[in-house]
């Protein structure tokens, strides 16, 4: 813990940009002391706000950026507006320079996504990157890849996904062999589901000393936490993710109805009120907040847009554990070794799906 | 009203086979009486148990079958073990042979799927079929398709699918011009899309009298009830829907163990009992249990296996309602009025489509 890591912050991204972000950074701040902020925006909005966070300030250093890329910009957009000279690059860069650990931004997830593969492109081993997320289940979370880097994905790339989301969990959960799981439907006999099967006996046939790799599982076996790594393709993993994010606020929104229907409930809910929050904070989609581009050659942290304070906090400190556990380094070197491995290279079926 | 519709049902299917399913038949028949029926199954188990249900015996034709297919009967166990034979099969045949109006079953779904796609063959106008249900969200219920009959599908077949679950939506809701979305994730400019921007743009050109496209909806949009048709293939369907299963146990979960951690909390749970109960009925599986078959030449109802009587008897009543609606003629007129309009034949893009 001694080494100091510093955390390149694109300050003007987000459905609120620096309103968001600044105390965002203080309250990450006075709970990891050590670390240390660029903060990448317009120097005449971020000079006056720092004002009011001294402590922030101190270990802060404002680079001057005079595009903010918006929420509405479509990716070929953004690289074309903000390439090089945007808040968003410039974070990215800051990692790609060496001058920073870790980028965060909370700002729209296609220019982000298209900026920071862009800039530090994908890691040696990796063919395409995906945006790995923690979810809660019943019992804790899970690391679910890829909600949205990447759509389609051959056995191959499945495979380099369930390596890559099993080093995140590691780095989240401690656990030294997490299980991994390759989500998929019911109906096992319907044609289409070629890669996830292959993927399936790459893994089974790998052995892998660190990843238990225990089959496929389905939809609401995210839910449940069955498994520590949910791996799927960037199109149904962010209509997975999205889902379930609409359910949780349907569920809210029919328990906040049925407490306002009759006195009775009105008074159970005052004295449950407390519970309630309970529940709300566990829900709470801050307390999990951030998402991390994996396979590049570097680490940058997706915030929601949509989020506050506390999320964005939570997002910076996402990016200080990743950092810390030096993630973008062992992604590599698993990667490199299966790849490099004979059960792998004299597949013929890895040969076939990378023709995909 | 007059006209009395029969249903064939699979009396073996399900978890629990006959002893779900009679008494949901009894169940339904009661709500229901002018509803006659067909029950396919081992007729030393049906008969005897029949007894307690005069009223649904009065009215019921028993047809043994000595075949029951097994819940974990893969597709092509099913069709070689059971065609001709079993009791799924026979009440999908009694469909073909006009000797029922639709059929029902709690079987396993991809037995259930090869069956009725073998027997009753798509629809003249329909390349393949799809699965809908009612999926219930903030407002109401809306359509969603499919939810795994077919796995990926090409602009054609999504275009389909949009103006299938029209109908569908305007059997069971009676909205005359039911918004229709295509699910989408919110980073449209990624590669991989095209089959669904392209049906978009066919959706749009097409611009029909009794659709109302709205363009595409993200995850969070079901649950929202931003529209009354949601359209994807079936694999992102599917796990669309296990999902949002699998999101409602875990906050049920949550909010369980909420609910016990403190007396205070407990009081209050008394208290608003009546509340959780309304919520628990809200978020209930079974409400809204069961799947159409459409785009086959017969209706057949896909239940929940693990239902309980009220749940199948809610899906025998689906089936009743779009019997009656005439669903599959409606679907065939509407599919073959715009696959034989210039609009869509003409155009260079869907001639690529169906080519994938």
């Amino acid at each position: 813990m001694a080494e100091s890591i510093t955390t390149a912050l694109d300050a003007m991204g987000g459905d609120e940009g620096v309103a968001i972000t600044l105390p965002g950074a203080a309250i990450a701040h006075r709970r990891q002391p050590d670390l240390r902020f660029r903060l990448y925006g317009d120097e005449t909005i971020l000079n006056p706000l720092l004002e009011q966070y001294p402590a922030l300030k101190a270990t802060a250093v404002v680079e001057h950026c005079d595009v903010a890329i918006r929420m509405d910009d479509k990716p070929s957009q953004a690289l074309r507006r903000g390439r090089y000279r945007s808040s968003m690059w410039q974070a990215i860069e800051a990692v790609k320079l060496g001058k920073a650990d870790y980028a965060v931004s909370a700002g729209n997830t296609g220019a982000l996504m298209a900026m920071a593969k862009f800039c530090l492109r994908t890691a040696g081993a990796v063919d395409r990157p995906a945006l790995a997320g923690l979810w809660p289940n019943l019992h804790d979370e899970s690391v679910v890849l890829d909600l949205g880097a990447t759509i389609g994905a051959n056995a191959q790339l499945l495979f380099d996904f369930a390596v890559m989301g099993a080093v995140m969990a590691r780095a989240l959960t401690g656990k030294p062999r997490p299980r991994v799981g390759l989500l998929n439907i019911g109906v096992e006999e319907v044609k289409g589901l070629e890669e996830i099967r292959d993927a399936g006996q790459m893994l089974r046939e790998a052995n892998l000393a660190n990843i238990d790799y225990v089959g496929f599982v389905e939809g609401d076996d995210i839910g449940k936490g069955s498994v520590d790594v949910v791996v799927t393709e960037g199109f149904t993993g962010n209509i997975a993710l999205k889902t379930a994010e609409g359910t949780a606020m349907q569920i809210a929104g029919y328990l906040r109805d049925a407490m306002r229907q009759t006195l009775r409930a009105r008074l159970g809910y005052v004295l449950a009120r407390p519970a309630f929050g309970r529940l709300r904070a566990k829900i709470d989609p801050r307390r999990v907040n951030g998402g991390v581009f994996l396979g590049l050659n570097g680490i940058v942290i997706k915030s929601h847009g949509r989020t506050d304070p506390e999320g964005f906090a939570a997002a910076i400190e996402l990016g200080l554990t990743v950092a810390r556990d030096g993630l973008v380094g062992k992604i590599d070197r698993e990667l490199s070794h299966y790849h490099g491995s004979g059960a792998l290279v004299d597949d013929g079926k890895i040969a076939k799906a990378g023709a995909m």
